[in-house]
């Protein structure tokens, strides 16, 4: 079993540049999964230089899509992030989304304050805490944060640290394809294969579940990367800047309807994953 | 076994960029393979927009690394890829070697004329055949020559057509991890599990014999796609331009020293591929 943290909620990690005007497919599918009409959103911008811009994008987003009510948690500096009013606040929210931006803001901001112990245990009790980019890539134990995506197979050149673990052993990275990150990915599953790498695609996500079970909604792909089948691998004997080499890295292309057990490590096909199966 | 065609010669497949200045590793390990002093280069610029400077620019590297003789086979027409004179001279020479450029001007421009027949044939009794980007792409039987990389996971993205087809169900893509090309190969193997995808990094190069094992040279890795345990995909269902789902590719990646053995679908270490076991 690779996921330790059990959850009564939902996370839903978005690939960034999800549809804000047209369709909607990601975001009115977050909305469904909130399962009520008149629900509050709170927006937490703290990722973003340009929090003014993006809460103003998701206020209107949300306004669109019918929501009750919305905040804006425009949070810049620790201090901010530990008042101990505004954390008790988060529990009334029946979304709390994370923008896009830098992933280590967030993580430099919020974490170990009283907002994110807040977020955290909303998800353990059943809240719907969902991201999209540097919002979704937050979510890992190991964040990656930095990283050229031609050089993601050279040793040490895949930068990532501790983000907010709301999930154990399961990166996220985001812009996939639109980006070519496979190769990042690979590297963090190569060096320790007990991770589970989830590549998502631009407008598109993965609806994960307590269980461990996740849905993939969007219209692109969510490349799910385990190394559970890895035999030979140079990555302990060569120096940082070298190529690596590895072998049999399983790679999954999941598409809108189609989704991934992290703990039976299954593909699961729309109509498995509506059945017992899937479990 | 998934290489019907046998060659008691040599072919080397690079994937673009490869040093010519500095230190050389990948086009010194082609002149080794020669395996003789006073070898005879033959260079085809076909591919290239700029022929007389992609010539001028071998020539001056083989010069470097000791030829004693390079001819530039500078043909622009069909006409002049039939003449026999040309093509009876193409026996001669110790290494065949293709510059880049645009593959689909190869198979052309190449495509069933005396000097390609020639080529072929001197592959099949013994010859060195190499080539970067466009001109190591060329050697696939389905040969890719169009489809942008973020775009490789949606149905139909991928272009391709006949190639060389030196060797049979191996399909060669260049420039892989610097083009974050992955996509591509997924799909092309994913529509048929019996290819094997190759996806050369750039300054590297593969060496493959006719018993269908091959040897990794170079500073970045080849990217092998395989599909022979693929289980659910969506591909016969979806239309054009719809994303794919698909369970379980397996993907290796070979660096310097390490091979691929493509009859048995196997990696091989550097010690494996100097034993019995690669055959």
């Amino acid at each position: 079993m690779t996921i330790n943290s059990l959850f009564l909620g939902r996370l839903i990690a978005i690939g960034g540049n999800e549809d804000k005007a047209d369709e909607l497919i990601v975001l009115k599918r977050v909305v469904q999964e909130i399962g009520k009409s008149d629900y509050k959103v709170g927006v937490i911008t703290t990722a973003s230089e340009d929090p003014e811009k993006r809460g103003e994008d998701y206020n209107n987003v949300f306004t669109t899509l019918g929501a009750a009510k919305i905040n804006i948690f425009d949070i810049k500096e620790r201090f901010e992030a530990n008042d101990r009013k505004t954390a008790k606040s988060i529990a009334e929210f029946d979304l709390i989304f994370f923008t896009g931006g830098d992933q280590l803001r967030l993580t430099t901001i919020l974490g170990g304050t009283r907002i994110f112990d807040a977020i955290q245990e909303h998800l353990v009790n059943g809240g719907l805490i969902a991201g999209t980019s540097a919002g979704a890539a937050v979510f890992s134990d190991t964040m990656i944060y930095e990283g050229k995506s031609e050089d993601g197979l050279f040793k040490g050149s895949v930068l990532s640290t501790s983000g907010f673990g709301f999930v154990d052993k399961i990166i996220f990275d985001t812009h996939f394809m639109a980006r070519g990150r496979i190769g990042r990915l690979v590297q963090i599953v190569t060096s320790n294969p007990t991770c589970i790498g989830v590549g998502i695609g631009e407008d598109s996500g993965v609806i994960l579940k307590g269980d461990g079970v996740a849905e993939v909604v969007g219209t692109g792909q969510v490349i799910i990367v385990d190394g559970c089948g890895i035999g030979v691998s140079n990555i302990m004997d060569i120096k940082p800047g070298e190529p690596i080499a590895v072998e049999n890295v399983r790679i999954h292309s999941l598409v809108d309807g189609y989704g991934y057990n992290f703990r039976k490590r299954r593909f699961l096909t729309p109509s498995s994953l509506s059945m017992k199966e899937a479990l």
